[in-house]
C-alpha cells in the first residue's frame, strides 16, 4: 500500500530477468517449416546455446531457452499459419530425437526455478494438445531416434507417436532410475491416463533406463507404430498428409504476431493495455487491465483486425505479464488485480466475440484468452481483485475477478460488475468446468442461472448472488483492503501455495489438473529430498563418476 | 533373496515399533458409549498419555495413539455394535471439541512419519465416511467447543456438524497462519470438494487463524447448524435420534473382535492366515497370504461364524501387517506378495461371499477386505505379485496381484490364477474403479468380459488376458526374480514413491484419490520446506517466543 511512496531503486530480480517473447528470426534450437497445410518443428538444439551459462544442450536435450521458442512456435502457427492441419514434430540430429530437460541445468537450478521451469514447460505441452483438440492442428511425434525423458513427454502431448525402427531407438523414462526424480512433464501422468498404458507395464516401462523400442513399444501402447529407417520419412509424410487432408483451412490468412516489447521503466512494465507496477517493499504487485477504448465493428474478416486488436493483444500482454511474475519476481506473493475503463466497451466487445466465436481468428483470440486464465489460475501467487470506482469487471474481465483468491468491492452506486455470454464456458478452467461453475459447486443451478441471464450487479445484488468476496464501504476501503493485503504477505509462501492449489480446484479432476495437483505435487516434493538433490543425490551427481547414495526409508 | 541365510539378528525398528492394535478397555483418550442405536465417541485425550515422550496433549489435541483408539472405535462399531445406526462425535471436554494434531509432535517427528500419520488419520476420517456409506452408522459431529485444524477436520468427515453457540466456539483450520503447513487431514478437500464452501470464502477461511463462529458459520456451509449452549445437548440427542430412527438394524447380533497378536519372532511376525517376514539386507519384506485350509458352510446367520472366519481374520491380519511395514520398517522398500494353499478353496469362499454379500456381517467382512486392499494401494513400498507353485492367486487373493506393481508368473501347468464374482467391482479402488477396470483402464471391455466370466487361468491364457505382468519359466525364475527385486530395491525411494502414486491411480479421481495425491503431495512438500521445518520454520517455533522467519520465494 506504498502506492505513493518514493521507490529509492527499481526491484531487480534476483538473476538476470527471464524475456519470454521470441520470434522464429531469431529461433536457435528449432526449425519452423511450414509447407502447405503441413508444418514440421525440428528440433536442432545448439549445445552452446543455452540460457544460462554452466552447461551444455547436447544430444537435444532442453533448457528454458529452447522452450520459449518451442511454445512461440506452436503459438505462431495457430495465428500466423491457420492453414496447417498437421504439425509434425522430429529432430534435425542423426539418430536422437531429444534427450529431455538439460540434467545440468536442473541440477544447477534453484528449487524455485525448477518448480517453474516444469510449469512452463507442461503448459506448453497442453497447448500442443489444445491446438489439435481446438485449433484444428494435429500434432505428430516423428521419432527418428532415442526419446529419453523430456523428450518422450514431448511426444507423449502429441497426437500420433511414430518410432524409427533401426534396433536402437527407443523411447524411455529413465528419470527414475537414473536421477531419482520423476518424469514430470507429464510423463507417468499420460502414460497411463492419455495412452493407458497397463499399469505394470507403465511400472516396468518407467524402472527401465534403456527404454522400449521396436513391436513392444507398439504393443504396450507407447507408440502408435515403428517403421524402418528406409521408409521412415515417407511413412511420415504420408500420414502427416492424411491427416492435413481430413481438415478444410482454405481461405484462411495468418495473422502475424508482433513483439509486444513493454516499457520497463523503474518498477512498472507497462504494455498497451497491461500495466505490471511491483511493490517490492509491500511483496506485492499491481496487474491492471485498461478496457478497450473502443470496441471496433468487426469486418467481415475479423483476421484483418490483426494483432493489434484489442482482446488477443490484451491477452499476450497479461500472459507476458503473469510469465514475468513467475520467472522474474519470486518473491512478490501478492498480485492485486484491477481493472480500468468503460465496462459497456468490454460488453459489446464480448458480444461481437460471441457472435463470430466460430471464425478461426475469434476462435483463435478466445483460445488465447481460455489460456491466459488457465496460466492465472495455476500461477503460484496469491491474487485479490479490487472491483473499486473506475474498474470494469464484466464479462472477459470478470473472468479475473472469478480466477482472483478473493473480490473486494466498493459499496458505491458507481461500481459494477456483470457477466456477458463469455462467462458461460468460453474459458474453463483446467478441471474442464466455467470459473462460475468452480465457484459455485455447491451450487450449480445458480452457476447455471447466472450464465443464462448475463447482465451487470451493483454492489449489494452483487453480494446477494455469490459474485465477490466481500462489499467494503468507502469509508473502510482503504484500511480493509491495507490490513488484508498486509495479512496475505505475512503469511508462509509454501503453504499458500499448497492451499491455493487444493481451494482453486475443486470438484472434478483431469489430465490437466492431475499433472499440476498430482504429479507436480509429488515432483516438486522429490525436488526438495536429498535422494535428488543432496550432494550424494542422484540429480546431484549425475555424470560423474561417483554414485548416489540414498535413504532408504519410504515415504 | 536370503530366505535360506540365518539372519544373524532380529531386524529392529530404529524405534520403538507402533502397535497397532487396542481395545476399549484399554483406550485412555476416547470414551466409547453405546446406547441403543445411538453410539457416543467421546474425545477425553489425556494430556499425559502421549505415544511417545516430549509432548502434552493439552486441549483435546492428539497423537497416533489417539488415533488409533479412533481407528478402532470405528472399527468396532462397524463389528461389535451392528445395531448402532447414528454415531455421536463429541468432547468431553469443557469448551474445548479438539484442536488438532499436536504441534509439538509434529515439530518433534521424523519426515516419514509424518507422512505415514497424517495417512492414517486420512484413512481413519475415509471410514469414517464409508461407515456412514456402507454400514449404515451415520457419524454426527457435535462441537460443544472450538474445533480448530485436525480438530474441525475429524468433524468435516462426519456427515452433519453441529455447532454451540455460545459466542466463543468456533469452527478453524489455523494450520496456514500459525504453522506454515497444510490442513492436511483432508481439510482443504473437504471444505471445498465435501462441504462445496465458495472458494474465495474457502480462502478466508483457512487464512483466518481465529475462525469462524455463529450464523456465518451456518451460512457459508462450514456446519449444518449452530444451537445455543442451553439447548445444545437436547438438540444432539434429538438429531441423532431422528437419524437412527431412519434405519432399521434390528436382529443384528454383534462379533467381538479378538486380538490378532502375532506371534514376532526373529524376522518374522506370524499371524494365524499372514506371515511377514522381513530379509533387512535386501529392504525387502514378503508377505504370504495363506488360503483357508477348507472353506466352511455358512450358517443362516453368518455372523455366528464370528471373528474367526477366514475372510475376516485374514482380512485383519493383513491390514495389521501392512501398518506395521509402514510405522515400523520404512527401509523397506519392497514387498513380495505370496499366496499359499488350495486355490479351489478361495473360490469356493468367494462363491459364499457373494451368495450371502447383503447379510450385514458379510458386508462388513467384504468392506473390511475393501478398505485393507486399499490400504495396500496407498502404501509407499514397491509391491511384487510371485505366482509360483502353490501359489492360489484366484478370486479375493487374486486382488493382491491386481493391486501388485507388478506380478511374475510361472509358466508351468500347475500354477493358475483366476477370478472369481468379487473381483467385478466388490473391491473398488480409491479413484471408485475394480482394480480390473484400473488396469484395463484403456480396454474397459476387456475389464467388463473379464468380469462377467470369472474362471482360472493357466500361465499362457493369463498373459494374453493381460492378467499378468510377466510370464517366466522354471529355468529362468529364480534369476529373473532375483534380478527384478535387486533393480526395485536399488532405486531412490522417494522416486518409486512419487512413482507409484502416479502409475496406480490412472483415470477419474475422488474426495479420496484428491486427499491421498493431491492434498498430501502439497504437505508432504510442505512439510519438507525450511518455511515450516527448518530452524526458523514455524513449526519448529510454535508456542516458543520467536516468530517463524520466511523465505518470501513462492515456489
Amino acid at each position: 500500500m506504498e502506492a505513493n511512496a518514493p521507490q529509492a531503486t527499481a526491484y531487480a530480480p534476483s538473476t538476470a530477468p527471464v524475456d519470454l517473447e521470441t520470434h522464429p528470426d531469431r529461433y536457435r534450437h528449432i526449425k519452423l517449416e511450414v509447407d502447405g497445410s503441413i508444418a514440421w518443428i525440428k528440433l536442432a538444439i545448439q549445445e552452446d546455446g543455452g540460457l544460462r551459462p554452466g552447461y551444455v544442450l547436447k544430444l537435444n536435450s532442453y533448457d528454458l531457452g529452447v522452450d520459449i521458442e518451442l511454445a512461440d512456435a506452436v503459438q505462431r502457427l495457430r495465428f500466423e499459419h491457420p492453414e496447417v492441419a498437421c504439425v509434425v514434430v522430429t529432430s534435425a540430429l542423426d539418430g536422437v530425437f531429444s534427450s529431455g530437460a538439460n540434467i545440468f541445468m536442473l541440477g544447477a537450478s534453484k528449487h524455485g526455478f525448477k518448480a517453474n521451469f516444469c510449469k512452463y514447460t507442461n503448459e506448453t505441452r497442453l497447448y500442443i494438445e489444445d491446438a489439435t483438440a481446438h485449433s484444428g492442428q494435429t500434432y505428430l511425434a516423428a521419432l527418428n531416434g532415442i526419446a529419453s525423458g523430456g523428450g518422450y513427454e514431448l511426444p507423449l502431448a502429441c497426437e500420433e507417436i511414430y518410432l524409427v525402427d533401426d534396433r536402437r531407438s527407443a523411447v524411455a523414462l529413465p528419470e527414475v532410475p537414473y536421477l531419482g526424480v520423476l518424469p514430470g512433464t507429464g510423463g507417468l501422468t499420460r502414460v497411463v491416463d492419455k495412452r493407458k498404458v497397463r499399469r505394470d507395464r507403465a511400472d516396468v516401462f518407467c524402472t527401465l533406463a534403456e527404454g522400449i523400442k521396436g513391436k513392444r513399444a507398439v504393443e504396450w501402447g507407447l507408440v502408435d507404430a515403428v517403421w524402418p529407417s528406409s521408409k521412415f520419412q515417407d511413412k511420415v509424410v504420408e500420414r502427416a498428409r492424411e491427416v492435413a487432408a481430413a481438415a478444410d483451412k482454405s481461405g484462411r490468412k495468418g495473422v502475424p504476431l508482433d513483439a509486444l516489447q513493454p516499457a520497463v521503466e523503474g518498477d512498472s512494465i507497462r504494455y498497451r493495455h497491461v500495466e505490471l507496477r511491483l511493490e517490492p517493499s509491500a511483496r506485492m504487485a499491481r496487474l491492471t487491465v485498461h478496457a478497450p477504448s473502443q470496441a471496433e465493428a468487426l469486418p467481415a474478416d475479423p483476421s484483418e483486425l490483426g494483432a493489434d486488436w484489442y482482446p488477443l493483444r490484451m491477452a499476450r500482454e497479461l500472459d507476458d505479464a503473469i510469465l514475468r511474475l513467475r520467472f522474474n519476481y519470486p518473491e512478490l506473493g501478492l498480485v492485486i488485480l484491477e481493472t480500468r475503463g468503460d465496462p459497456k466497451q468490454v460488453l459489446e466487445l464480448d458480444a461481437q466475440l460471441a457472435a463470430h466465436k466460430d471464425h478461426w481468428f475469434v476462435n483463435e483470440v478466445l483460445g488465447q484468452l481460455k489460456r491466459t486464465f488457465k496460466r492465472l489460475d495455476l500461477t503460484a501467487k496469491s491474487f485479490f481483485a479490487l472491483i473499486d470506482q473506475g474498474s470494469c469487471f464484466v464479462g472477459t474481465l470478470f473472468e479475473l475477478a472469478l480466477a482472483a483468491d478473493r473480490s473486494y468491492m466498493l459499496e458505491d452506486e458507481q461500481v459494477q460488475v456483470g457477466l456477458s455470454a463469455l462467462n458461460a464456458g468460453t474459458f474453463p478452467m483446467s478441471n474442464g468446468l466455467s470459473r462460475l461453475q468452480s465457484r459455485f459447486y455447491g451450487e450449480p443451478e445458480r452457476a447455471e442461472r447466472l450464465a443464462a441471464e448475463p447482465r451487470t450487479y451493483a454492489a449489494e445484488d452483487a453480494d446477494e448472488q455469490g459474485l465477490v468476496t466481500q462489499l467494503v464501504d468507502e469509508l473502510d476501503w482503504d484500511d480493509e483492503v491495507r490490513l488484508a493485503i498486509e495479512e496475505r504477505a505475512s503469511l508462509s509462501p509454501d503453504s499458500l501455495t499448497g492451499m491455493e492449489a487444493s481451494l482453486r480446484f475443486a470438484g472434478p479432476e483431469t489430465l490437466e489438473t492431475k499433472v499440476f495437483g498430482r504429479l507436480s505435487a509429488w515432483q516438486n516434493w522429490i525436488f526438495q529430498r536429498p535422494n535428488a538433490v543432496g550432494p550424494k543425490g542422484a540429480l546431484t551427481l549425475y555424470g560423474q563418476p561417483e554414485s548416489a547414495e540414498y535413504d532408504w526409508a519410504r515415504t
